[in-house]
């Protein structure tokens, strides 16, 4: 249920922050190449849409990660129905921590718990990435922590 | 490539808005008794994550749907790669054109492309449901239309 995470896979500086998934540390190292460009995606049904949960949360508290240097520990609220949980998300290359306190942002709740550098993370915090920028996403207006995104 | 979707399926009046999917018009009816609540999740992978393709787009334009009076049709522009596509959009009860046009959304852009009462929809436009309000996600801050969601 809590898998350990292989060990760190970051022996190289972080030269190119394209690299750095935002919402959660990698679990292991991108392609040597990139993809060819535009290749016919693979289509996915609305069924398998369904099987991603996807919420909005409040970020309740934003701390540094004890043991990794782009990491940020977040508690998060979900709503009545999933409570409180701990996610651990790779956003601290991109924004202070009071970018992200208080703010309503999506998480996608039913991917597998992972212990990433000695911390859990019950869920993935999704967001946007344009080049070296990395912006969360959240809702066009506020709706209650534990709204579903369909 | 383009089925057609099986005739509308909703004979009764609105009389519960959390029924309509904010995204794309329903292709079934729900189910006629609610899940219990909070069973135990299916949990998914990040690889299971990764096949669905989100980004960012930016809306163009918002026209209403000329046969099915809860729909929008919107163009998106999905950037350089993928271009302007057209979607069909369940949102018309929940807000006017002008809360759309223009502003930055999220879309899965590999879903099943599908023919909704005559009009040709290719991707979803999600939003998160908070009971009666229905409000697009969107990013925190701007980025380029096309940026990837991960």
């Amino acid at each position: 249920m809590e898998p350990e995470t292989p060990k760190p896979v970051q022996p190289t500086p972080p030269a190119t922050p394209d690299e750095v998934p935002p919402g959660r540390a990698p679990a292991a190292p991108p392609p040597a190449t990139p993809a060819p460009a535009a290749p016919v995606a693979e289509l996915i049904t609305i069924q398998d849409f369904a099987r991603m949960h996807l919420r909005v949360a409040r970020v309740l508290d934003v701390r540094d990660h004890p043991n990794a240097n782009k990491l940020y520990i977040l508690d998060v609220d979900l709503g009545p129905e999933l409570g409180k949980r701990q996610l651990v998300a790779g956003l601290k290359p991109f924004m202070p921590p009071e970018a992200l306190k208080d703010k309503l942002v999506v998480v996608v709740t039913n991917i597998e718990p992972a212990v990433l550098r000695g911390e859990r993370s019950e869920g993935m915090l999704l967001a946007a990435q344009d080049g070296a920028t990395v912006v969360p996403l959240t809702v066009a207006a506020p709706v209650a922590p534990g709204s579903k995104i369909r």
